[in-house]
């Protein structure tokens, strides 16, 4: 491999000569040979809006010249647009701050621009990595706006739309299932009946109510700490740098960003990402019920529940048909037990900053984006490969239904409670039918049992 | 003992003859044997609360007579008073819907308004324990509405007003120390200055936000499930029972609750209950940061940071005046590792209900409800035994701001960054003041140097 | 309440008149009103033994008269017997150290010494709580040291005996279960067949691993920091003293207590613990999984898996015959889901410790000991409680053995792949036998078919 | 992109025309569009070796012909040497069972034996990825095995290793110190001293310590399930399999696999590696106390403790000389935070398998393969990059010894507790050495002063 020399403070490093990155990334590569887990795209996009939104502010207000901030915003633009992701090496496991990574991306938008100029790279001129593309930024600020960034984003791109289309896919279904009664299931034991729509209701009602908790998340991560600089007083910034940047974020992506009202807390305290994972992984707890649910009343074809049929998408096994295996839930559950550990991970990290800044920033913009990516992605693939093609099996239904102990309820009224646990004790014991019991017993005649107990009159409230 | 006779549906039990409980609690103490963890007070009295309410409204859809509904009121404002704690002697591993605590306060309140009409305990009349005082409900809606009860009046009466006056606390020192410039701090290394008012208004708004994180909780706590009785179909409840009782919840409490719009999720998912603890640990996390930085800044005496001087609370050692231990920072952080362990229990019992029920809800409630408890607790006790007493050891701050490196950034723009630098390593090196450099290298004079080095112009942004 | 006065170095305290407990006590509880949960029985316990090993061993040493050790012993033995565990009021979130509970250990041991000698309480002599019952001791190095003298005799005397016997309650079952053939299942679907007997000697064998993990941990817990007084020097400890009050502590409690080797890491970290509650969270986790399984197999009992049925403890409904909720697996996994929650707090707590000391100790004591107790009794009561009456319902196994489709498999050598499979296929879409379809299409006689499909054999290895 | 047809049992997928694996690969990759977290490396080589043991033991047994177990070896061997890594292309988000994965390998591996036989892609002949690679498992023992066999080789190969470099150096470091007197720190407030080599043995023994504990976790990963096939009976497996493929693990590795005692159990619970996570959750509890120490100590350069200096890696700051961030110890803490969320992740995963399969096995796997390899390459980095380099600053030691107050306890002896009280106090409250403040107060000369007050003889024990 052929290099170039570049230089920082500290003296010369040797760089890869095709590399747009410069001497503080490479020596990080160097530093840090700390698994694979590189800073993900989202990230990326994020620094590369952020450098944008900095260098338009800063020619607004006159701190860098006009022409080199377009040639910096052409650069960003081609970072955010993912043309550059192979000179985004580093990994996760770096400095606290993510100053390497955020050197990174100056390195590489002055050596894009400076190219674009006819200069080499590393030249570092006209663009300087620090004096233009970072101006009036200090890591301590421009990375963790890049994270509210890179989170806002993805929750409103990927993860809403996602939960939407599951809890309209889920809604669909309740609503084609809204006649069919079933027997209830409370401790894992039979229960009071209600209707498959309304069971599927449930799952529709815990996504709304996810959306809504994604709504107040958002709030917070809107809140940017660029204008902070080194420790929150703002130092080296323009006074009206702060609230102007964040403005053109907001432009920039659409999103309801604005300065962090209060910047010491901004650099020092990562709470809103703490909070947006607190809002995550409820969403994953909802996520869990309903795959699990699922899944159970799909359990079978002969030796399980068997209430529901799902989308057969891969053999299950080369001898046995009919074997379906919820592959879908399976993988939106691990997704869940990789959410709640990633919210562990955040808890902690989020818990451990001192005086001016947090330096556990990298892995919580890692998990943080983690369980937005994989959340999304698991609604997608769960709504696609399984919930649209989830199917009723009203044999197995009715036979439950009819089959339960339960119904005796119903009987109260008629031949009163004694009579009609009567018949529940000796229909479980003889395994009979209550139906057949009721009739033996000489208690009622089957036309009156078939006129009482009709289950579809026990799903609402009843009681005048 | 001497015990009495009370019959269920398997039988007879033997109660100790004082007990207000009946066969079903006895039942569960014999059962369970389980630590040493009773469903705490908030529960108790919120139980009473949900007993009254659905009294009340039962009585106004006359689903019951009035008169019996003032005894059972009568009985259920004892229970909500406190009086009769001990006799809730269940602990927190029993049944997963909480149904044996629900009986226990449904034979209570019984009990009581039977003895208060002349009939001695166990009668069961006129005032019924399932027929009167559990009318209408189901433990599955009636134990969930009181998890969300208590948590929203522990939060509202006890969490938000202390975390409020700790926050008031350090806004006051804020503003105390506003003119105290000190070295700021990050990776733990010296950095550029902030005023010590700045550092602790990071606090402030870290509380701030979390008050708000707290209010967005509360909405979904205050959806509540009563009225969907055993799997959410209401059966057996009046059409405007869920609707009337959410109200008079909301009456007698001051809250505003509401019938939770599904009654389907609100049985089978905790998710307002996981969303809450979201908010807990995120405030968890603010404090743990603020107690951190304000034991790290009066750690010494002499071998510390000792920017602050917190009060003497007890003694530290029987030999060594001065040490002064941080142990209200110590309570905190212990109880915020708590905060953090409650939430992966509330994470993995919110993920586990399956069908028409969650069978997690005692040890939600108790882990919720602990979490609430140790965090107003301990902000108050930390507002109180330290916060108010915080003082600035001026000494030391302004020792350390002149003592540090960083402020020959200054000096760049009248000696130039090369010389700047130049200052900075030697006195780094020869343990020298970069004043005592800079003169002795014949770049500033004494004069010049203390008019150009002045940190109070380093804290606020300042490019024009 | 009538107070006497008492002085340590900070001035004058009013302490309740008949208290045993001296200033120190009565500070923490003025400054420390958060919470309700006190230090558990077994650490007074524990921290009574330490004051005892350490007044023979500092005896022994000549380091304090034989006299005062013998009434110092005395009153440990009260202390360690349970006697005065409501002279013990503190709780948990006070110093990090434990140092009021220390203190309140030695001033209630001081007292009754003293008392039997003639003195009021708060006489400090002859027995002096620092200068003898303290002696050669600090808080740093004797409260950990009673935290794992606690931990170990809480695994030996609860903990592993419980799991123990339910380990043999499941083997029992396991051999009394060993003909009994049934369907297997993964991923929630049918599978090949296996003995219920096989089934629960998976449980077997995962209770059989805990005792071997719980056992390893143990060799952790039995290394005691005491000798290492403040810092791991031991200062102010006769240089004997460790590997004798280690000795002495050993053979008070039979257990295989040493000197830690290293002392400055028995002080400055908790790890014995924290790898404790490791093995405390793998215990249940296999009980999550056996107490899960026990519920599903015994869910129904008409619509559900049924292929158990377990005790019937408590009415599950006074309605419903044959509803029996399985309370037992549902205390268990509420315990399951507090020890993950605890293993995250001890974590925290564990990672925590700066310099010479952790200063997490009371709230690791707290949950450590917590997790060992919540085990130890939801193993004994699962076991008395529900394992022992666990009963095979062999119809319902039988049932879905041979109406399961898989067991197709066993015609593949007779029929071919191909003819099996639509047999399968056949019998799954026209919801018949295997052995009606295979017949109905000529592929066999009934007789063939009998003597060909046969799940008895496809329980073991059986290729040739 | 070109593509060939492959067939299975659910009928004809494009596969690209290069690709070594087929149809069920294929579909995976459609159907789990979740993520880019594949399985690590150390998974495909763990299932080549896997797949190599199998085919050795089965044309031992006679199962398979010993040419196609050649061809077999032979392939796999390509696999385990990692030259084939980009043919395994799913994602972690997949089947439970990792069924998917395992059928890839089996693809792979067929496809390369059958090209080497002089067949296309595809052609399933001689050597069949079903009949022949997959002989005698199923995915639900192979892949658990697998698991085992990678978590045990990387925990020897690497994590080991690393932990005792790290060892070594702190070790030698504390020797390096062994003479270095210093303030110990207890609450973070000055106590009595010690030497930087006591404290860094501290260090020390903990490693040593979790050494132990990771070869007590290698114990149960040792016992591997393969030959349990689907349902741990072993069905289609030779009766000598189990045994004997274990033997050949041992063998390829060098490690000390058996085949483990209960098969439904090693199926069913993934315990070992709960408990193995456990293990590297308290490894990483160590490490965060080490690493935390080291960059406390090294605060500064002149505002904080600055008891050490540690390597200087990278620029801090362009401005501040002397800015050494303890970048290492940031990597290393924020591997500790990821390790403690997958330890989370593990548990909730390990808790939720049913009946007779545990189906988070990819999300197990990952996780654990992270923490192993994540917490060895930051153990390197951190030896290599800080450890290794670290200096003690013996003018900022020696000052804040000699600095300190609590040296004061040294005097008690000749000038008693009182007096030597009062020298302490004063000195806090006027700000003189405790030395100044004796002789003021003509308690002792300055000689006398010096003979007495002597931390070196402060730091082992010393009553006699």
């Amino acid at each position: 491999m052929q290099t170039r020399i570049e230089h920082d403070t500290m003296g010369e490093v040797e760089v890869p000569n095709d590399a747009l990155w410069g001497a503080q990334t490479q020596r990080s590569l160097q530093n840090f040979k700390i698994g694979n887990e590189r800073l993900p795209r989202a990230m990326i996009r994020a620094m590369g809006l952020v450098k944008k939104a900095a260098a338009i502010t800063n020619a607004n207000l006159g701190q860098i010249p006009q022409e080199l901030a377009q040639y910096i915003v052409g650069a960003a633009d081609e970072v955010i647009a993912g043309q550059w992701d192979s000179q985004f090496p580093l990994v996760v496991w770096q400095t606290g701050s993510g100053t390497q990574s955020n050197m990174n991306c100056n390195e590489v938008i002055a050596n894009i621009a400076n190219q674009k100029l006819g200069n080499p790279l590393g030249a570092q001129k006209p663009v300087h990595p620090n004096d233009h593309v970072n101006r009036a930024q200090s890591t301590n600020d421009s990375f963790p706006t890049a994270i509210h960034v890179a989170a806002s984003l993805q929750i409103n791109e990927l993860l809403i739309p996602a939960v939407k289309s599951l809890r309209d896919t889920l809604h669909a279904k309740s609503e084609e299932f809204s006649e069919i009664v079933k027997i209830g299931r409370t401790h894992l034991q039979d229960a009071t009946p209600l209707t498959l729509g309304q069971e599927f209701s449930g799952y529709v009602s815990q996504l709304d109510h996810s959306l809504k908790r994604l709504e107040q998340a958002l709030t917070g991560l809107y809140e940017l700490p660029l204008g902070g600089t080194a420790v929150g007083t703002g130092l080296n910034a323009h006074p009206d740098y702060a609230v102007q940047a964040a403005e053109q974020l907001a432009q920039l992506t659409g999103l309801a960003f604005v300065t962090a009202p209060n910047k010491f807390e901004a650099l020092a305290g990562r709470d809103a990402a703490v909070f947006a994972s607190g809002a995550l992984k409820t969403l994953a707890v909802s996520l869990n019920k309903i795959a699990n649910d699922i899944r159970w009343l799909a359990s079978g074809p002969r030796c399980g529940f068997g209430e529901l049929r799902i989308p057969e998408n891969e053999p299950g096994s080369s001898i046995m048909p009919g074997k379906v295996n919820p592959t879908q839930s399976e993988a939106m559950t691990m997704v869940v037990a990789q959410v709640l550990g990633n919210d562990t991970t955040i808890n902690v990290a989020g818990a451990s900053g001192n005086f001016e800044l947090n330096v556990f920033m990298p892995v919580i913009a890692y998990n943080l984006l983690q369980s937005i990516q994989l959340l999304g992605d698991a609604c997608n693939s769960f709504n696609e490969h399984c919930a649209v093609g989830i199917q009723a099996n009203r044999e197995k239904i009715d036979h439950f239904l009819h089959d339960s102990l339960m119904l005796v309820t119903a009987l109260n009224p008629v031949i009163g409670y004694e009579n009609a646990a009567k018949v529940a004790k000796t229909a479980y014991k003889e395994n009979k039918t209550l139906k057949q019991v009721a009739v033996e017993l000489n208690l009622v005649t089957a036309e009156q049992f078939d006129e009482v107990v009709r289950p579809e009159q026990m799903i609402a409230p009843n009681t005048k």
